[in-house]
């Protein structure tokens, strides 16, 4: 069988508020745009990547990317931003990724397009080091043990009727979610996990941007990883 | 109403297999041990603490703390040693702390031990800033909004009758878990949730530990919290 054609959609389109270093998809490791990194990343995994930033960016965005990524507008929230991305595409498989992962190994993106493309779903996790709690007003409600919770990266991956089906019972059922994944959940569906690494962090404040700079970074630079 | 009487007790058993530098007990930050950053830590806010470690680094660690931290050799796992730290103590308050977690500030641990005087039972926790997956087999079985999970920290907090209670019981149901809030949950307690600090980060793998000595280390050296 051939491999499912696959499109990598990244939705940038916040402001990077709690930061406050202005929008992070701009931000810099070693001289190149988070932006750059990660479909530099994509690249060879897919056959096709489209880029969601804020309108006022579409022109700075454009002139970072090669004429090959193509770029729109993205919406008001990161759900629309993902929709309009999911819309602007056609490929069997839609992979998700966040531009705020950038290190995100290219054997990690490859195996949660092979995930997705055998289950239908796929997202990275990795396993909690300590048991989290649920909680309500103030309180401990319930301890889960962390052989029962795991906690999702991304990139996560679809196949697309999975993931249109999902977002017009998300949006007919006025859902709005913080990742996709979950919205692919709260439809039934089934979705594979698959193991994520240690260094793929998400940059969202400013202590997570000196890990990124001061840790990860060197880390893998070290490795050959980026 | 005077204050409770608290004592701090720290398990230090570990062996830190994962990080592979010896026992963390006895890695050092800015030339002191975080034994001793741990204990200086806790002295002022609590009337007496009592430190479990290996048989074998019991003359180690009496070498670098004060005569009046107490020092007893632990039991094979962390909740053994537990139970140890809390037999050799009779304070009406006992909070708990690792040694692993070494950038928790005085104000936390004041906190937390007012909030276990007052509810019975307290732990830090620090917001999620993702949804978490309910996983099983290898699939998600049950996405969990960042509003309903939170991520525990140390340290924890307990009156003396409520901790005594969840260690009996636990005992008895052969339960043995990974936190000793755990237990105290389980035995269908009320545990008050205190806001946690992002700085508090756990030392568990070589990543935590150039996290700790290159990004929260400087961050609190500058913020003059240690």
């Amino acid at each position: 069988m051939d491999p499912l054609e696959a499109v990598a959609i990244v939705p940038a389109g916040g402001k990077g508020e709690r930061l406050g270093l202005g929008a992070k998809a701009f931000l810099e490791l070693g001289g190149r745009t988070l932006l750059e990194i990660v479909t530099q990343k994509l690249q060879p995994r897919v056959s096709r990547i489209v880029v969601g930033v804020p309108a006022e960016d579409v022109h700075r965005a454009r002139g970072l990317l090669p004429a090959s990524v193509e770029i729109i507008s993205g919406g008001n929230t990161r759900q629309a931003t993902v929709e309009r991305l999911v819309q602007a595409s056609k490929e069997a498989l839609v992979l998700i990724h966040d531009v705020t992962r950038p290190f995100a190994s290219g054997a990690l993106i490859g195996r949660v397009l092979e995930a997705a493309a055998q289950h239908g779903a796929a997202v990275s996790m990795v396993h909690s080091q300590i048991p989290v709690g649920r909680t309500t007003q103030g309180c401990v409600a319930q301890s889960l043990d962390r052989n029962e919770v795991m906690l999702p990266q991304s990139p996560q991956a679809f196949q697309r009727a999975v993931l249109e089906r999902a977002i017009q019972n998300g949006r007919r059922q006025g859902r709005e979610r913080q990742t996709t994944w979950q919205l692919v959940e709260m439809n039934g569906e089934r979705i594979a996990v698959v193991e994520g690494e240690e260094t793929n962090i998400k940059i969202t404040t400013a202590m997570d941007w000196d890990v990124a700079r001061l840790v990860v970074w060197p880390r893998i630079m070290n490795g050959d990883r980026i």
